[in-house]
């Protein structure tokens, strides 16, 4: 669904009452028929608003508001990303359809969002558990002018974007870890996914992915990630508003995008280096057919894991999987 | 058109002969009803074949062969590049459309091919001139387990690949232009776009077009290329025969991509050295916003180009487009 045009009007005008508003009084504002009115009525009904419908006074919006494009467009203050936006309630992965429409020339900024995914995706072919009602899944669309070497720096903004969109609902300060994982309290509470169309010398463009755990509870994760997994909610204390909180993650995606294309990859590392939460820490870092241990020295200038093994030899990382030494993953 | 079971299995039969195969024959040869034969002999001559019905003889097939999916094949000799083939008679583009196959998880190997392109694509978004009847555009789906960063060096695979191909039907030695025209007597023949798909860490499948002008003749060129292009024709002197010359660069492609598999980069690009034309040569390199003119060094082990400005300093160049000093492009 794209939310454009008359139906995010006339929540506008409910929105605005107060009390009722009439049919005659929407279909004049619209100018369309009182037919037309009724069924758009009827399309906002079926994608979550709750409006009430009175022979003599008209129309009344009641709570709660739903998480759907139009709750999400009325909050945003961004100039660009998800100006265009799509909003599905069930998508196999929003990467995948963001990914399509940008093949099918999509505008950068171009946001697809769902409440749910039946075939969410992680890293390296990794599943992410995407139930419904819970969650925050989008994927943003952007076309810098880059080569595919320099598209891991995305990476580095949305880690930092998530986190500190993140960071307004929570107590605690969530941790970067390398290279993309959002933690809070040593669990992942949001992971990051860029796909790319590409040719060898330039990208055509890239697909930002990220999924939060927003209001996920810990008895509802699957057992296989209980111990691994948190979620905004959990931090929180109590349910977290996802419409606000989408809102303010793409505010921060087109924020540190900008900065990004404006002053290059030293602001993005050193904000990303704040938020980063393994520094002189014991880890272990799976890397293609080896794993690498030692003291984690950070990051070097080009996004690379610095890691000191047991003999003092420094290793420089590109790719791979960290965790904190002491913690088992299944 | 997909180009297997039934219709091919036709042709071979008619190719077999001799003279005439009735429909009998067919019929109990595919196990398919007479209707079944007569409805893939209507296909089959739709998709170019001339196919001669007699009511006492049965089915004869008559030259010329047409240029599709169904006689390249029977030419493949590969492993799997090519062995799943989808020709078109018309596409908008091949790299397009293997690109959506790839997607949706076509096999390595899977090859689109086309008699023409409305909307064939060169190198950085440029058009490639792509009519009926005279060329070969085609793309090969690759799978290779690599980076985005290493993803260059298949454009040095297919231009080995198409060189070698090319240089069977032509006098003189075809140059290879860095990084990846295919040049006859100073003339573009052939042109090489890779396109992929992937995350930061990891190649999901490369796209690699190849666009070959075999038989234009000079006239035939837009007036806008008739300066720098050429075809394998215009070297050969005669007309050439594009079902072998495509299955030649499938058999190609596939040879020179497991060596860069098993042996890395030293063997393609000691071959691609072979054909390298511009060493010792005054050249023009226009690279992002500026412009390089010096003498060609050749490429070094990453395959960037080098070249020796005229105040001696050595510049090395990762992307751009080389042109011989002397010429003018338009």
């Amino acid at each position: 669904m794209r939310d454009k045009g008359p139906e995010t009007e006339i929540i506008r005008l409910l929105k605005a009452g107060p009390g009722h508003v009439s049919g005659q009084g929407l279909s004049r504002a619209l100018n369309v028929s009182r037919t037309a009115v009724w069924k758009h009525i009827e399309a906002l009904r079926r994608s979550g608003y709750t409006i009430e419908a009175s022979p003599s006074k008209g129309y009344r919006l009641l709570g709660p508001l739903p998480f759907n494009g139009i709750e999400v467009s009325s909050l945003l203050e961004t100039e660009f990303v998800g100006r265009e936006l799509f909003f599905h309630d069930e998508v196999v992965s929003t990467n995948s359809e963001a990914f399509g429409l940008a093949r099918s020339g999509a505008p950068e900024g171009t946001v697809v969002m769902a409440d749910s995914q039946t075939g969410g995706k992680g890293r390296l072919g990794r599943k992410w558990e995407s139930p419904a009602g819970l969650n925050i899944y989008l994927s943003v669309i952007l076309r810098p002018p880059i080569s595919p070497e320099e598209a891991h720096w995305l990476t580095f903004v949305a880690a930092v974007a998530a986190a500190e969109a993140i960071s307004v609902y929570c107590p605690e300060r969530p941790v970067v870890k390398w290279p993309n994982d959002i933690l809070i309290n040593g669990k992942k509470a949001a992971g990051i996914l860029l796909e790319m169309g590409s040719e060898p010398e330039r990208v055509h463009f890239v697909v930002m992915g990220i999924g939060v755990n927003v209001n996920t509870t810990r008895p509802m994760f699957p057992d296989c990630i209980k111990n691994t997994a948190t979620s905004v909610r959990e931090a929180n204390g109590a349910e977290v508003d996802r419409r606000a909180l989408a809102a303010r993650l793409l505010s921060s995606v087109e924020l540190w995008y900008k900065i990004y294309l404006a002053e290059g990859t030293v602001p993005i590392l050193s904000e990303w280096k704040r938020y980063f939460g393994f520094e002189g820490k014991e880890v272990r870092v799976a890397s293609f057919d080896s794993t690498i241990e030692g003291v984690c020295l950070g990051v070097d200038e080009t996004g690379a894991l610095l890691v000191r093994e047991p003999g003092g030899i420094v290793r420089r990382i590109v790719a791979g999987d960290m965790e904190a030494a002491s913690s088992r993953c299944s």
